[in-house]
């Protein structure tokens, strides 16, 4: 029934439409269903009982506070804990650089309400995460995409991306990135930064899985970088945030039920992000934040981490090694350094939607590639998620994903075998694969 | 130290300023201040043990599930209570009728980010809401504020205003307004909805007080009177949301803290709703959310209601009681039928903020007037928020606040005796007070 509502919605939003991830979150939870579609942590890894324990505590000693409402920028203990925190990989900020928000998509909702609007242009990786687009998409702006490689974004197509249009903002996700799987090396991460430096450019990082890395050396954050280039006069200290504001989360760490993250940024922007949030959710709960303070404190999060990287390191393993063991020849993946995706790149000639459709009747869900790409593109890839199912699961779902691709593949050779001549060159939306 | 960051703020936020009212809690939590500025609950009206338990029994049985990612629309038994609950206030929704949000402050957020947009007008009463202004304002809205007296939005100046000005929604409270205390009568409430099938004007009921009630009988809220002028021409059932959407919130309920509220709108808003809410915080914490269902369930959210109502209610009558024996005869106040609020008309010449410093300085908090109107003006006006402080607390800050009114009073006439002589008609930004 048409409403006196549905002519009035803001046209900033007509383009909004309903998530093809969550969405298949629904599909993808029927029984039988093998899913990697969603990018949902391993229950397993939750410290059940380090939670319930920490629950009980902020219920029994702190009480009514830890229900009452309290301050915008966050519980000062927690935002404490995440200043020397982030210490550990190589961020230096005050607890006055940190807001506390509600999961880091709501990072990117306020970082995109207070500096978005009608017209402005974000650049971002192609491919992105899909809710860093929704986030921006909610403020009228257009994106522009610069492809990644295995390096990350590649360098000489961003500058040319920058010669045309000057974004307002650039959406970055250096680690194990979100869909793809792949970590910007080093020298791309001081380029990006002194780019930022020489022609002005803000940077949102965004990184909820740098602390999930399971081979090579920990690399440091933009965040970091942009910092080393200036230092203040009197302190000798790093001036932090002069181009880069990061934002991360617990979701991946602890749980991402307690909706928790954070937004590293100087302190005149944390003012005004307060401001936003306000007039967005007043505050973040007061008892989920509590919660995760208290689990996290005295070292329990690092020696947690450790689980988790173990945890997901073997599930990484089997899954490429099933990937290597049943996909044809012409399918190829990324091999991740951490975090919970990979991405697939199938024959030019396949659209993963299709796939999908194969992949669903034999009881395997993924997430189709296209949705990623801020520009199109991209119909033969595909994102995987390794970090929800059992190794057991992984095995099965990989065979049966693979036996999905072989069926499209010889419905395709018997289909359009003509029009396979001309697909020697890899059209917009893939990776470069090297392996 | 300027970054690159200052130059860089969307447009439309260069209004939005500090909230007074946060300001406040800051001032008003030092040790030895008396604060009637919050809008808090009192911590003993929160359920402890009930939430303990039911905490407890969410991680006890729903275990990972409690603390996984979950679905935008709400914990579905969550919905299904919320709609159960309604009914009992008149409200007739569906589930598929009710979003979960992240507190009524998202509430609003939400139906800001789906239907405003920069140059729109958003009508209001005066005074009104200072977060509904907040969210709206980031929107990029202007305001039409038209005022209340004793029983709610003016008609004859609602009307005035419309003739001059179609505004894109209309943001009404009528139960125990947040800052009056006003109460919207049962006539004037079938008046605005006339005039909303009329005029094909969409309002945003806003209800987070509603249940608690001290006096009187419940009146039925504009989304059911609204609903009862068309039936669906198959079930003879009411339509509900033709013209106004409801929001509501278990934060005087249950706990603010917990940061759970909801909307009930036309299935078609709620999936646009969903869309918004999915690119601003994903969901609404599955812990809490479970948390508050399985306080609820079973009965205990009406037996909780009586416990607040009758808590409340003395200490509305308490500050009543001592108003009336304290303050000079030239203050006038609203006497709330409900809520949590009352609110001060000063004699015309004394300026509350100024009021308030000197009250500060007697250890008595409350929120100046001024900032809850939208177009200026009130600056003699102050609310007074009843819930938060016990009775012993209210009579001595009470006491405190008219001594401090009595000193502005003698600095008044000292000051400006000769200025006096003219303030016979009572500048905008007061309601008339008939007790």
């Amino acid at each position: 029934m048409a409403t006196i509502w549905t002519s009035r919605y803001a046209s900033r939003l007509q383009r909004l439409s309903r998530s093809e991830i969550r969405e298949l979150l629904r599909i993808a939870t029927q029984p039988g269903v093998i899913s990697f579609a969603g990018g949902l942590p391993a229950p397993e890894a939750f410290p059940m009982q380090e939670i319930r324990r920490a629950t009980q505590k902020v219920l029994d000693e702190a009480g009514t506070k830890a229900l009452q409402y309290s301050t915008t920028e966050g519980y000062e203990p927690l935002r404490e804990l995440i200043a020397r925190h982030t210490l550990r990989y190589g961020i230096a900020a005050r607890p006055s650089n940190v807001l506390i928000t509600s999961g880091s998509q709501q990072a990117l909702d306020l970082l995109g309400k207070l500096f978005l609007e009608r017209g402005d242009t974000v650049l971002v990786e192609d491919p992105t995460y899909l809710g860093a687009m929704q986030a921006f998409r909610a403020y009228g702006v257009e994106f522009l995409s610069v492809p990644v490689d295995h390096d990350g974004i590649r360098i000489e197509r961003l500058e040319e991306a920058l010669k045309a249009k000057r974004p307002k903002l650039l959406y970055l996700l250096p680690n194990f990135q979100n869909p793809s799987g792949v970590t910007m090396s080093e020298a791309r991460r001081q380029e990006v930064v002194d780019l930022a430096a020489r022609l002005d450019l803000p940077i949102v990082e965004d990184d909820p899985y740098g602390q999930l890395r399971y081979e090579g050396d920990h690399l440091a954050p933009l965040f970091v970088l942009d910092g080393e280039l200036e230092r203040d006069r009197h302190s000798g200290d790093p001036i932090r945030g002069t181009h880069v504001v990061y934002t991360s989360t617990f979701s991946k760490l602890l749980a991402p039920g307690l909706r928790v993250g954070w937004i590293l940024a100087p302190e005149e922007v944390i003012t005004q992000l307060v401001l936003v949030k306000q007039g967005t959710d007043l505050h973040t709960s007061t008892l989920t934040q509590a919660v995760a303070y208290e689990t996290c404190r005295e070292g329990f999060l690092d020696r947690h981490v450790r689980v988790i990287r173990k945890l997901y390191a073997e599930r990484r393993a089997v899954m490429l090694a099933a990937l290597e063991r049943h996909m044809p020849e012409s399918v190829q993946w990324t091999r991740p350094a951490g975090g919970l995706f990979l991405w697939i790149t199938l024959p030019f000639e396949l659209d993963s939607r299709h796939v999908l459709e194969v992949a669903l009747r034999r009881g395997v869900a993924f997430v189709p590639g296209g949705a990623f790409h801020a520009s199109g593109g991209g119909s033969y890839t595909m994102r995987l998620n390794f970090s929800y199912c059992e190794p057991a699961q992984i095995e099965e779902g990989i065979e049966r994903l693979a036996e999905a691709v072989r069926e499209c593949l010889v419905d395709s050779t018997l289909d359009a075998l003509p029009r396979r001549s001309g697909a020697a060159e890899p059209p917009e939306g893939g990776i470069e694969v090297r392996s």
